[in-house]
């Protein structure tokens, strides 16, 4: 088991190049938010319009725009029901998330087999939340994009049909083959399974323990994967700095607001991307 | 008459333990906002969610989904009228509030209604504002929920059918008796009767004295709920951090806003969970 | 010619009695904001709620509601097309102000008609913006409320049916007489008319020139005549407040904007509060 | 080719003269945002309400009012549908803004249209965004206002049919002869070319590599159109400004975000309107 340290993180962090503009950091796509759930789409795109992504678009119901303009006008809105639309501009974006906030109904259900059928090799899937149930009862086919799912203890006992307690690293990461995916099972000290690996994160703290936390990581991770060189170091990454913001934050909070942590990532990714380990 | 002092109140806010996640933070549902007063609703969620509950439903007029998510993303939306989904779910809470900006029309006495009926005896229900006024002039059962009321003083005159002139501790201890309830009668040194003892406040300014305050005290409850041992615990510490921080707020400002006291509360909860007496 | 100096207002600003609620300080009512305007209506209310008043009613446009309270859960919402309930409520106020953001159209003007037809000899109306240009045009009877005008030199022009040019400060208290009015005419150093009187006011600086700086001053004006002791002494307080603030922020900004006034007020008003002249 | 060194840009923002009011910084018109792209106008109008710009409104789809009022209530909000008003009122503007959001469909094109036809010598126009690809593609007569192009490198291609790579400054200034405009070619080092001169932009990061920094840029002109003296030097003011707080807000920040750059605006503007160089 290796651990994701700051000074393994630092390397992954690069300073951006002078000759370089904003399709070259990454044209993320988030799908989630219906008529109940509008904010949790909007916590994963501050997260990955904080993470530095180029571009973000968010496809969700229309009754979340305002809000969504409201909190963040870099965001661009997709109808989510305009499933033609979405369709025709799925092949332009470089990662994709789907589930928060995405309800488990038959839009949903749409949405979730369009992106798993429609995506190509050179993509990336995350899914998240709602879109994790769904695909864990569903007929869905495996996606020719890189997968990435973010479950919590819950849901990951949906996706395996089996109960977390009888489950260990070896079999988890049997399961993360099984389903050609990378797996990040959140928790107190959340590990990822990925490729032969499995990095368990040293950070992380009660005070984090708050509805949408985990759609702000799932934001994150879309929008560090347009940026760093690989899919492993996005998602380490996103998961590193994600509860290293969130255990500084709670130094002087008794809980941590998932928008709050989303607003310190620029200065945190700053501090990495100029030294060789813990800068504080 | 016993005091609720600083020391108290240390004693109750535990330090959160390592291997909880956001379901351990109580689950709450928050009732009220009309076409008027989405405002209401909208300060008591942020009231709740700054006091760290886990999860933070918003049942409302759905004229105000727009504002809520703007303001809290992090609270999920309940349209108030669709009171077959209401009542599915009612179960699930810890702790329910209703309330603030609830108005008095028949929708008003529907959901408090719903809400007087369908509650169980493991959760808790806190009525404040128009809910108070309702439940004064209506006939709703008794929940079997733990029951709490939070009247100003002409509420509780309405609730109690006399006048608070002629009223004394002994009197409001034997009202909140007959109510089967916990009663927080605000004031400028808010008094709880609850169980055989009665609690006073010793903070506050009137430098609150404006609208929306009770709303946040209210939420402030029901975050508290899911997270202090007792509904003793929660009630008392919600007054108390309530007018301790407007209190602290108001040695620079002449007026207090509800939502500023709201976005205090983690920094307070943080210092009084680390020391045995006032940390200031 | 009197100046409104640190030392006047200082007299004035008491600070709050213990025994008060937000019943004793003022419920104030603003209409305005139509479909194209609803921002000025929402930058009064933030002038108003951030002066302190006890509770702040906003009549305006559906439209404009969920801006409304995603920036001011503190503010109730009335929709300004229900005259009926308007002009039942109407007599519950201690404070209207009518005109930011209004337009000209049918609509407004049946709103100033119900406002200059329907308040009483206790209450206290300001018009601002459109109202004044619509008073000025139209036939509307004098209220029986103490009256109070805020119009800019071209709305002063249109107002007296004259030339600012050919107007000199005999003549403008004279017109200010024939009006039944305070009248507040706003300029580089604004005059305020008022019973015998002619106050100047000695801040305000060209950084304030941006549109919504007058709908914030006119909130000022409502909410702190439900506080103070006399109309004179909020008119005039509001106004001192008002170039005050922006004079201090222009110091470090070239164009201050009116939303930034509003967060400071209660600093202010603290301070003055609390000494007997110029406290910075 | 000339530098934009803080010395040149020093000496042409001036401290305000006391008697001057908000007629006196320019009326502004942004046309812009539809129902997917409304956060680009949101963007551009803080760029020119925090410039200083006197008055600035917003024509836009109606979906997209409450998110505008919610972010910036001193926005006024036009219906961009409502072309005949559009038209109505277009002449009494100084500078206006078309393109960010716009979008390419039936729409965009009759707004364009409406610009460039009915737009006077008296005025001026940039066309941003998809405003460029619009005019590049399209038959619009050649506006009569004094005409600036704000294009990323592939809407220069677009707008001169040709291949960057095969262009150089000569080449860029004839072209922007033949357009009759001054052209801002957006680039890690953004030039100028205007009259005879081209400009070269000294600062910029890739921090500000990410979606709305060039709506932020386009409505900071449109801000300083009517506050400076003549085009030139509001447009190299505005992509001077820009730069430099992007860079300086970079020394701490990974990414910068467009709503970052405009909140700093009038800070800049104060120190860079008392010094003749640069200030820090």
């Amino acid at each position: 088991m290796k651990k994701i340290t700051p000074k393994v993180v630092c390397a992954w962090i690069k300073q951006r190049d002078d000759e370089t503009n904003k399709g070259d950091y990454g044209r993320v796509l988030l799908i989630g938010g219906n008529e109940r759930l509008g904010g949790a789409i909007i916590m994963a795109a501050q997260g990955a319009i904080h993470s530095g992504a180029g571009l973000v678009s968010v496809a969700t119901h229309h009754v979340n725009r305002s809000a969504l303009h409201a909190r963040l006008p870099e965001a661009m809105f997709i109808d989510s029901s305009d499933t033609d639309y979405l369709m025709e501009v799925l092949p332009q974006f470089d990662a994709i998330l789907i589930g928060p906030g995405l309800g488990l109904d038959e839009t949903a259900q749409t949405l979730l087999h369009l992106v798993c059928e429609h995506t190509h090799a050179q993509q990336r899937v995350i899914v998240d939340g709602d879109g994790i149930t769904l695909y864990a009862n569903g007929e869905y086919p495996t996606p020719d994009a890189t997968l990435i799912f973010t479950p919590h203890r819950k849901e990951w006992e949906r996706l395996t049909h089996t109960n977390t307690e009888s489950l260990d690293d070896a079999k988890n990461q049997d399961f993360a083959d099984e389903l050609h995916a990378i797996v990040v099972l959140k928790d107190h000290r959340t590990r990822v399974y990925i490729e032969d690996d499995i990095w368990q994160n040293i950070y992380g703290t009660p005070a984090m323990a708050t509805g949408g936390m985990g759609d702000t990581l799932a934001g994150m991770i879309a929008g560090l994967l347009g940026q760093l060189e690989t899919p492993k170091h996005a998602v380490l990454t996103a998961v590193f700095l994600h509860s290293y913001i969130g255990e500084t934050l709670a130094k002087k909070k008794y809980v941590v607001l998932p928008t709050e942590v989303a607003e310190q990532i620029p200065y945190y990714l700053k501090k990495f991307s100029e030294t060789d380990d813990n800068p504080y």
